[in-house]
């Protein structure tokens, strides 16, 4: 089922698993399948930047894809296909559709300056890959060093027909929601789907300022989901109180660099990743910053009983 | 009374006041100085990259310097003086010791790279500015695009012995404060006081790592102190629930860009700030961003009530 | 006499003399002004990029400015005066008015990316400055990593009718000059001058595409004098035959960083600058890069006799 | 025969032939690859960033490399790897040197900036690709934003054996090569064959300081293989003089991004490729700076027969 501008909800950005020698754990991709489908997300990104895409070779990229799209079979699958050339987009984006994804996920390079190279490139991305592939435009110029206004991002959503969701992870970016929530009250904007990245670091307000949910990697989904569920049923505070619950710890996931360290730590530690490892070159958690990610764990727990990570918990669990 | 080595605490990154029109609000300098040494900081740091200096020219930088100094005279100034090129650097430093500054604050520019030329640049600004003048080094890559390891930050401490303190803002920078400290243990750098900025969105653990206070612009400067006060005290739990209590608003304060208008918001809201304001080019709230702060602002007070700011809590105060 | 939108020639970018201590040789200034005089520039501008600008204080910038315009009373004498905030920037640009100055230039500062950022900016530098000021606009993407396509630098001067004159140096910028040109023939773009810059590195055809003149420091202006008036007499050979025998001086003079101390060294040689010192951070010239250009000063002599340095020639000139 | 610090001469980066729609123009690597065989090259460099390789999938790549290797048998074939992650880096290395590659060629990517994270960087390239495969390690502060001092190139090649050239493009460059040669002398730095690039701007020079020879793409290698050889033979000013001679060609050859367009459309003229065409994002020349490149030829040609491309002398070729 492709990937349309109604899609909604939270997709998980999956981490790409490692044996600690650095080969791919195709074990740990079958439990992450597991756990974000009984979780209750709506759909799962891989290949994305926290996936360590770059880091692996076409043939790895694509048996990855591959497995998450045969094991995730209840889940949409939206696959990063950002590259340094559109031969390479293409030839992943191709075998992507055809192992059954949904959609795929473009960024612009970090050359891009002007408003014309960005739209540019955007439909020349859309000429390679072919008009029939729906695709999320990723917006994220921390990393990509790429600034897209509102009126850019409508440029390139209307100029391709099969643009089809926003990953919106500007920061700031809430007044952009708003901005591009009333181009389409005023008409200039066909409708889009919008969900929000950046670690989930104001997903509250997010919500509230009209994203259709979240597509980020917070090592607690759960959170994600409820956040989402309990801000579209209206329940400001609760929604609120469940973020601020979990903010120390995505704060924590949130650093540059060492964010995946603490996000495989987490997942590892819940038992879904074998290994924390990440290829080459990578980041890893010195004994001090687990204890202080155990620490942030225990604090989350006393809100959200899902964080007990304690022995007996486990033991229950 | 000059900066050394042994500074502590918490020094407020002050924002600078204007008046609607742009012209400088004196009376407000005032306030914010009296504000400041109120709640308890040890020290202000005036003219930072959120003091919005480089919109001023020479003659109003000397003359906020030497206002600030005059009013907040029980507390010691730090002054901002990076500079494009190290004449006006020094012109700035000079007047701000003669007005009484404790010290000057220096950041690298942004086009240097190599650890040779970080290192060596700062071996000239302290040729300018005279090796008797303590100052501050600031280490702030997510803004300067200037990155500094612990050894070269090492090697500038040692090559110069008027460096008293640093400015650690690095992100991520928990691992950072760690390797200095043990620098520090094995001999191979001398005593140098840390204090943290970066919004203080991680000074919980920053104090933990080892840190001697905090230097940021956060609007709840009570929070800051309060918040190191306790962690030096070993009240782990207690320092987490009040620094919790304030993350979603240290968070949204946070931003890069629209953050130095929350926090002069708030500041007005306080009733420390005649005006908002900011000089052009200057970034501004919208009615529903200012809503958010209320929000925010309200559910800080739940736990915190200093963040109480209903009309019932300003007639009462 | 203000600038307009028919200024033509060629403008020389003055550098700013030092004695090797670093104070300001005003002598060196003076020379300086009857040297661009005696050779037959149209005009010299001062504090540009390759002025070292940055490293003077505000009051150094206007005692510059002031000695330039008093001594070379005959040329249109434009100021450099960009600069971090708008404060500064008014400062120097009314100053420099006051004492004669024939307009100022604007670059755009570099954190600059959307094309309604950059207009946006020169909008408010306008408002800074007041609109009476002409000015003269600095595109030079290379050192400032803005990037403005040619229908941004319509929108700015079409937008502020102060704005005469377009300092021309993207790299690569020829097809600019022809899109601008031909902006003006289907009457989107009003009458605007273009003088360009790069060291002159591309002088020979940018006459050719449109160009009223140059705007660059090469230590050899009376080539660059040359150049454009044999281009505008369509003496096409003759112009490139010139420009050919100085084109290996050119591009070494174009030396990113180093550049400047070729500059400095050859006006230096060529009595008009007491000592080729630049202020720190600076950049110097081994012996070996001295006699490169030495001998390439010989090679261009044999076409340009201006050139000869040896003992002879100067006792004969 | 694999690649050592012995290599000296002229090695052409060769550019991606494609046809007009993209594809890859096989009988044009033919051509290139005899042509360069012709004119006296001693290797070709293949997938350079001048060779459009983040424009090919890895399976195209890898072809090319193949034909290349191939039909250019008597010449060293020298294949850029550079990659955003080491596992494309390594599949693409090895493919190479099973068909017979005398050695990769590896770039910095452009996130590096502290002299740690550059030196960890190839090591753990080396890691990655295996010590057995020599390469040569690529200098390009101007395109890769990455800057290392001659002590980081020197730490570099004295970590890793492999490491058997500099392909140095620092812009200025000149005073690296003499600090590079001057470690040799001292004993600090083991022999290093250096081969400059940057299009050829100071060849001449470069040959001076110390270079072994060139490794650049200008379309006319039989002007690098003569200066080589003639600064060589010590004829200093014959050197100077045929590069002088195309510098003109040479300055317009080497504009940041027509650059390839105007190297493409000479090898055209010059029948060695089918189709002056880039792969998308790629540059053209419009008819005048078609016009102004054939100026320029015919003007080399006045010196250097074998620019002369008019009908007669094709017809006597």
């Amino acid at each position: 089922m492709k990937l349309t501008h109604q899609a909604a909800g939270t997709f998980a950005i999956a981490p790409t698993p490692f044996h600690d020698d650095g080969r791919i754990d195709e074990a740990s991709i079958d439990r992450l399948a597991d756990f974000y489908t009984e979780v209750g997300c709506n759909g799962v990104t891989v290949l994305g930047i926290m996936g360590e895409a770059p880091k692996l070779d076409g043939a790895e990229a694509e048996a990855i894809v591959k497995r998450f799209i045969r094991r995730a079979d209840k889940l949409q699958i939206v696959v990063g296909v950002s590259a340094p050339g559109f031969a390479a987009m293409r030839t992943l984006a191709h075998a992507s559709m055809e192992a059954g994804a949904a959609a795929v996920m473009i960024a612009p390079t970090p050359n891009l300056r002007t408003d014309d190279q960005i739209t540019t490139y955007f439909k020349q991305a859309v000429d390679a890959i072919g008009s029939d592939i729906p695709w999320v435009l990723q917006d994220y110029p921390l990393t990509l060093s790429v600034v897209m206004t509102p009126a850019v991002i409508r440029r390139i959503v209307m100029d391709n027909p099969s643009c089809v969701m926003l990953k919106h992870e500007d920061w700031p970016g809430l007044e952009k929601i708003t901005t591009l929530r009333n181009f389409q009250k005023d008409g200039s904007l066909r409708p889009l789907s919008i969900l929000t990245g950046n670690g989930a670091m104001f997903l509250d307000f997010e919500m509230e300022r009209g994203a259709d949910g979240a597509m980020t990697g917070y090592a607690f989904p759960e959170m994600l989901i409820d956040v989402v569920r309990l801000s579209k049923q209206g329940k400001r505070d609760a929604a609120h109180d469940l973020f601020d619950a979990h903010l120390p710890l995505i704060r924590y996931e949130q650093q540059a660099g060492v964010g995946l360290a603490v996000r495989k730590y987490v997942l590892h530690k819940r038992g879904v990743l074998a290994s924390p490892a990440q290829r080459k070159p990578g980041s890893t958690l010195s004994a001090q910053a687990k204890a202080e990610v155990d620490y942030l764990l225990s604090r989350v727990a006393r809100v959200d009983k899902r964080a007990n990570m304690s022995p007996q918990a486990s033991a229950a669990g």
